[in-house]
């Protein structure tokens, strides 16, 4: 039996997460829970899983909570620093980082510094503090589990090569919703046309992020902290059936890969499993019932945001923070009708556009350079209006 | 640097092993090259390669070798104990089993006795004497390496995985010229039409082999031997572009496969330099080019053979040796118009039609379990012409 704790139980990752410990009966205890605002379905967790600590974003929430519980109750924290007490709880046996955002990091870090196993679905803290994320696992004796598919099936590619068999790293992308609209109308898109992705179900900043290609650059600096890899062995390969979710070429030629029908339990269950594996809660991957498994070079032009991603890839610390600050205000602009879909990139290039990248060695460096970019992002879209 | 003898050294298999050599300088010798009838070819390999010893089929192309070589000779063998001899010379750190057919066997059995690490391209070996070849490598310590593109994909996939990991394991088929024929004109294909391939350049014998799907069928035979796996776990599926070559299914649903370019240089140069592996001698795999990977459940109407092939898999030895033997007859018949193309399955349907399969537990009841279908499949030819 592993004790799980789940930061953003509430969030899709959150759900699908609680649904794997659901039909693994016997495998998984969550013995912890970290909600932020969704206080009701925070409530429902509590009552069917029966954690020892929770914890939601207001104190009133947590009040609240506490006056609607019969019988035995779990602690009840409050605030970010619930959340990050709860990712250092010494019951969890594994810390399941799947807050949405920036939001996700120190969290992430409080569950790192304790040396646990960190299933990692929060890819904006790897993007802002990888390299000090690394740094403090080697120090605690942390090991980072994929969740995202295309990583994990990086990690069981990978699992038993040598680094110096490996020439190239490819993280699939399904192209999102706008892979073949004309470029010309890319303008005029909606956020509820952005928000209805054509396979994966998920929340909504990560469906924008899907939808510009950012997620993939996010993930491609992901993977570069993850597994230590060097930025120019990364690549990204449209494939909109997302049914295979990483390549990992070797130096001979041959090519392994992963797949899987499109469904983020199947990653969720390895992340808990790992290094074991229990049978699969979904039906097997037919593939001849897919019939086809395409395969297109994604194009810059239509996805400028993913060459953005790929200079900060290369560059020192505090690229990675801007950019990803920028993308998370431009998203909510986008999401409440201040930007137009194009105007994301727009934003994020100019935000980036007088930076000199620099290293960020410390936490507080790190939060300072998010919030002011974040503050300047907001104020040119305020300025823009 | 290793020490390669090359069983077949003139066929399909065996040119591109040395393709391979020739292209790794330093990394490998061919210390024997054993042959058959093509006499010149053999001349030409050892005036490059230099061979320790060779071998060919017969005593007067022996002669004819020696006549032609000046300055230093390499020892010259003839005959089916030449062949045997060089497997199991000293000298070889690996051998090359790449002689088609039945008459792989003798060979390769010399080659696994001595314990070497056995590079296997021969499958009908395999097929006719799965479980012998398996007690006899145990025995001496020989390791087998899989060179068939498919089961080096298998290789690959399983490397690092625990048995109780897997589900099942496919191999991949490209579905032979005739994928698409109605399938009322399958009865007046040609030895030349059945020896266009759409994908593989490879020798006659496993050419008509592809296009009737036996070759598939004898594939899973001898992927059961290779890898321990119960006959219900193998799959096959075709997949007209032959760039995934095999694809393992884990118990939690995620599935493992391997891709490469269709050429048999990257599982051949795999296996001669495994556990390592060397830089590729051809350009990367790129998936956007080849645009979209389609994939097929085998129709066995169209591939009746397939359905043979699985009941073989399930049976006592002395099924997979008879339906090899009656395979072998039928092809050459076919080759030599003395069938229609839909012959070939019925002529191995009725020979099998009342065999009582058999444990052989010697290599004298195989050969000559081998020899009796062999005749009563030639003089049912006879007789039905």
């Amino acid at each position: 039996m592993k004790n799980v704790v789940l930061l953003g139980s509430t969030g899709t990752i959150g759900r699908n997460t609680l649904d794997v410990i659901r039909r693994n009966s016997g495998a998984f205890r969550a013995v912890g829970l970290a909600a932020w605002s969704n206080r009701d379905l925070l409530l429902a967790q509590i009552r069917e899983f029966r954690p020892d600590v929770v914890s939601v974003g207001k104190a009133e929430d947590a009040a609240n909570i506490r006056r609607r519980l019969v019988g035995r109750k779990p602690e009840i924290l409050s605030g970010p620093e619930g959340a990050e007490a709860l990712a250092a709880e010494t019951k969890g046996d594994i810390v399941v980082s799947a807050i949405t955002g920036f939001n996700g990091l120190r969290p992430t870090l409080a569950a790192v510094k304790t040396g646990k196993i960190v299933a990692l679905a929060n890819k904006e803290s790897m993007v802002a503090a990888g390299a000090l994320l690394r740094r403090e696992a080697i120090r605690s004796g942390a090991a980072f589990v994929p969740v995202d598919s295309e990583h994990s099936g990086v990690f069981q590619c990978l699992a038993g090569r040598r680094a110096d068999e490996i020439r190239s790293v490819t993280l699939t992308a399904s192209g999102g919703p706008f892979l073949r609209t004309p470029l010309r109308d890319m303008g005029r898109k909606t956020p509820a046309e952005a928000l209805a992705h054509p396979r994966w179900k998920m929340g909504r900043k990560v469906t924008i992020d899907s939808a510009t290609m950012m997620n993939k650059g996010l993930e491609l600096i992901e993977a570069r902290w993850l597994f230590d890899l060097e930025p120019g062995r990364l690549r990204v390969l449209i494939h909109p059936q997302s049914i295979v979710h990483a390549l990992v070429e070797l130096r001979d030629g041959s090519v392994l890969a992963q797949l899987s029908l499109t469904d983020m339990r199947i990653p969720i269950q390895y992340a808990l499993t790992h290094p074991e594996r229990r049978d699969g809660i979904l039906p097997p991957l037919d593939l001849a019932a897919v019939g086809a498994l395409e395969f297109i070079a994604p194009d810059e032009r239509r996805f400028p945001l993913l060459r953005t991603a790929r200079w900060a890839l290369g560059e020192k610390d505090s690229a990675a923070v801007a950019m990803n600050a920028a993308n998370e205000v431009a998203v909510e602009a986008f999401i409440e009708g201040k930007l137009k879909f194009t105007g994301i990139a727009r934003t994020i290039e100019s935000a980036l556009a007088g930076l000199r990248p620099r290293r960020l060695d410390s936490i507080g460096d790190i939060v300072e350079e998010d919030r002011r970019v974040r503050e300047q992002t907001r104020s040119r879209i305020g300025k823009r209006k």
